[in-house]
């Protein structure tokens, strides 16, 4: 559909005119809205407070003493909960501290400085190259720039990145060593990876031997309405004779509390051999009373489900409210299309192209707080200067719909101040 | 004096039975006792229990959210603390999960990946050493080993490190880059570094502009008597024009819980400056709720040193036993020397040369584990074999008085042995 089909151009005039209005009106209003980043708001941390209430015990069912050094990968009923939650096993895990982010990080430090399975370490290439489906998620990029790898922006499609483009890539490059996946619910547009997509990266061809597969997990239980599930992607790669090709990651930060859960990453025996080899160097270990407490809290992974349950009620009102302004205000004037995602943390708006730089600025102007436009894509530059990740989960329901509406008007205004020049 | 001065032959051929009957008693009663790692013991876990009597909030005193994300570096109350602890400012700390070696070794990452203050990064260089003040503490070298530095051994003598061999070897040799320091109640002989050496650390000439001084500051309260006091190398390094020297590491490890207690680290605030800028990419924080039921524990470093005298009241009992057996069963026989530490977890033991590892192996066939011998020098090699660290906190003292005399008896009959056969 056109850009304001069927609309003439003294139409368009008034609409910015009223729009204008609107809008200096939100100004008056010294609004201080933030939708930046994926924060859980107070209503879902007060979920779990009772994490902490101590009963006096801190010794595990195995009779671990959990206050004094030892059980550095975790302990057995934490291992347990993230094992069912990543569909592996027990001794595919690894619990580290409350940053999955800080467990990806060490694990690019270890490929960069010793090697995987015996390969050069990649700090001794010359170049590596990572695959990036974008939009995406601005950590997994930053990552990527601090070790000066050099990032490939690949189509993120519905059902995941595209992978006509990735086997090409991937079959013949041997300095491309490893893929980002946010395979539920992705950050930002809400995709799930289809089974297709999940069996094509556990079976497609590689020309490097340490190529690897980034699995970030954030969202597996994170629905808003019926229970998804992503293909198993270890037991895929094991079909396929690639056991050791992905690590899994996943946290309660978005479970229990933002910054202060419990991490965990998964993978093949032979791979959390190596990195445990390593770690043992590194660390004394986890948190592991943190881990108790979390595992007392939740009990078994059931418990996580009926808590995610409880998230889901005060989740969904704000997605659906993002859904409907959007609708109310965007649909059918052919400058803006969104995602309805069924889970996780986002909504990312296509505006109009070359707009949403303006976009977010202007907002800016209005005091609501957008992530920076461009921050989706690798080196923050999305080529068509489009997407805009809405993050709804923070703001109580009334400051989420006047920033909503504020962003609204920003996108409609911004569209229609670049036709008019013309 | 001479080993078993004094003694005839037929005397010690006595002795050596004796001895050899009170073993086979020992081995009987198929004793189980650990002295490997310096480990609380559960009545000192005890005392911080009270760490976990939740109030209900999790908001900072200037009403921070810390079941949230945010505040990356730590706490202000956790902060303050720490910077009491290590002698300097607030804006000098940054806190991390539970572990300082684990800050150690991410900042050897860092030198390594990107290098320090514009400086080469260290994994670019043909070679890189390190100085190791020994007997040390054997997860130090082993990050060395880990990262394939060359380390060299340097004397530690009662003040400190031999200053006259360290200040020679930096001034002229650009690759070594750096030098382990305990400053109080050094692992594992317990020393204390006078004002003279850590001047000398602060003002030598280092032909490497990134030298550093890794100063894990593990014991800084650990006092089992009278208050000490190490210089403030912080300040030394400022007044000698090397502010950006020294790297200061310290965690509540031995003052809550082994484990899952808060570590820090300090630095100059350029130092910071750079380290916070990297970090920023690695993770999203350190365990926040953990720091402020820390902090509210404690309330200020007056709380923290009131609770390292109940430390204190439990521990010295025990090293006083230490020293009681040692005396009465190997003093004047010129086969034995130990230190007498005034605070810290361990108590060095120098047995005759060529003697530590048959002694920890005799000790294990009684069922007394000591940390292996050698394990307190680079590469696990005791040049002369005789240094065995005693690390009496976790057992009970039952078991603690049986495990050294158990030892007492294999330190005298492997030297017998020896000298019988000759």
């Amino acid at each position: 559909m056109g850009v304001y089909e069927g609309f003439s151009k003294q139409q368009l005039i008034l609409r910015k005119e009223e729009l204008e209005q609107r809008f200096s009106l939100y100004k008056k209003q010294n609004l201080k809205l933030d939708m930046s980043r994926g924060k859980p708001c107070s209503e879902q941390l007060d979920l779990s407070n009772a994490v902490f209430e101590y009963n006096g015990d801190f010794t595990t069912e195995e009779g671990f003493d959990c206050r004094n050094y030892g059980l550095p990968d975790g302990i057995p009923e934490m291992k347990k909960i993230f094992a069912d939650i990543l569909g592996v096993s027990s001794e595919n895990v690894i619990i580290g501290n409350s940053s999955s982010l800080n467990m990806m990080y060490d694990t690019f430090v270890r490929a960069y400085l010793f090697g995987i399975s015996g390969c050069e370490p990649w700090n001794r290439l010359e170049k590596v190259r990572f695959l990036c489906p974008s939009p995406g998620y601005d950590r997994h990029f930053a990552i990527c720039e601090q070790f000066n790898m050099e990032m490939i922006t690949i189509p993120m499609n519905e059902d995941g990145p595209d992978m006509d483009m990735v086997e090409e890539l991937v079959r013949d490059d041997e300095s491309i060593k490893g893929i980002w996946c946010v395979p539920m619910y992705s950050n930002p547009t809400g995709a799930v990876y289809s089974d297709d997509v999940v069996r094509r990266l556990a079976g497609m061809k590689t020309k490097a031997a340490d190529f690897r597969i980034f699995w970030d997990n954030a969202y597996a239980v994170h629905h808003l309405y019926e229970e998804n599930k992503v293909l198993n992607i270890l037991e895929e790669c094991e079909r396929a004779g690639n056991p050791d090709r992905v690590y899994l990651f996943t946290s309660t930060a978005k479970i229990t509390f933002a910054g202060s859960g419990v991490a965990a990453m998964a993978s093949s025996v032979e791979n959390v051999r190596q990195i445990k080899e390593k770690m043992s160097i590194q660390t004394i270990g986890s948190n592991k009373i943190n881990q108790l407490l979390h595992a007392r809290f939740f009990k078994n992974y059931d418990g996580i489900k009926a808590h995610m349950e409880k998230h889901a009620r005060i989740l969904r009102p704000k997605f659906e409210m993002v859904s409907k302004i959007l609708n109310d205000n965007l649909s059918g004037l052919g400058i803006a299309s969104w995602t309805s995602p069924r889970g996780g943390y986002f909504i990312s708006l296509d505006v109009h192209e070359g707009c949403a730089k303006k976009v977010v600025a202007k907002a800016k102007e209005a005091g609501v707080t957008l992530t920076p436009a461009g921050a989706t894509f690798p080196y923050g530059r999305d080529p068509k200067d489009r997407n805009i990740r809405i993050a709804p989960t923070y703001p109580p329901l009334e400051e989420l719909k006047s920033a909503l509406e504020v962003l609204c008007i920003c996108v409609e205004l911004t569209v229609l101040e670049k036709i008019l020049q013309n």
